[in-house]
């Protein structure tokens, strides 16, 4: 059995400068086979890195990490764990920003989001958290202390997920969309 | 923390008849992004069927069915289940039998299967049984009782996995692979 849960688009990101994969809000995004034309994540194939020490560094593998996807609810929490008044999105290099489903990490890997237009985005599980953002947020808030080493665990859960375009399109900020998960 | 598992490659198979989806045996098959050349499932893309009601009927979708796997463990179950000697591989549409991991089934999506050259398969998930296999296993076993719907509840839980191809490479009858788990 399938159930279907509405939810609704508060953001669209890119990361589309050179140097950074802090992301920045646009108005839609074109969805293709492989991403976000223009996005740092785009391609149907990426280098192996830290994430993947199953292959050799630097190999060419299948890119499984195409979208990044955060929930408000759980940005908010990572902002309460670290005591910080908030965490946007475009710090933590999400290209979807959704509320309506608090617990999008835990969203099992074979759910979908499928939006107004008929595209979809094939979730292939959490994103673990890593330091970078951490780095990012510390520059917003300088007076917190640590915040690189203590974002990894704040966010632990919490951090969304990482999906695959399924089927291309658009999706667009303000839009109503369904979560689609199996049993 | 990722966990690493040995498992040996019982056998490899593909389907390459027009007009069937059962596979036959063969000593090695080369991975592409996209399956096994010449196989049935092969391609980036498919077309959205049954399995995709979240999708227009015949629309292109991103193919996360590449590959099916099954264990040697789990298909003994399911002749168990059925009454029956024995439940091949081929019969299910399987392109690859490991065993050394009994519950293939169970293993959580985004674990891969390491082979010797370095190449790999992603988990996209576990396989929901069909009618379809249950009607090839009733011609091996005419005398058994409605095995094609016997077969959905049978099989259910024991049916194997889908896999994407994460890293070309080759996948060779006799050899040994490492399944890699997420925590």
């Amino acid at each position: 059995m399938r159930k279907k849960h509405p939810v609704r688009i508060e953001g669209v990101y890119i990361a589309d400068r050179r140097d950074s994969f802090v992301t920045r809000p646009v108005e839609s995004a074109e969805l293709q086979y492989g991403g976000i034309p223009g996005d740092l994540h785009f391609g149907l194939t990426k280098q192996a890195g830290s994430r993947e020490p199953m292959y050799l560094w630097g190999t060419e593998i299948f890119n499984r990490r195409q979208i990044s996807v955060v929930s408000m609810e759980e940005c908010a929490r990572i902002a309460e764990n670290l005591g910080v008044k908030q965490i946007l999105p475009s710090w933590l290099g999400a290209n979807l920003a959704i509320s309506g489903y608090p617990k999008l990490t835990l969203l099992p890997p074979g759910s979908r989001i499928i939006f107004p237009d008929g595209s979809g985005l094939l979730c292939e599980g959490e994103n673990l958290p890593c330091i970078q953002p951490g780095e990012i947020i510390q520059k917003q808030f300088p007076d917190q202390p640590r915040l690189p080493s203590r974002f990894v665990k704040a966010a632990f859960g919490l951090r969304g997920i990482v999906c695959v375009v399924e089927r291309p399109g658009k999706m667009k900020k303000g839009d109503q969309a369904d979560l689609v998960l199996e049993d």
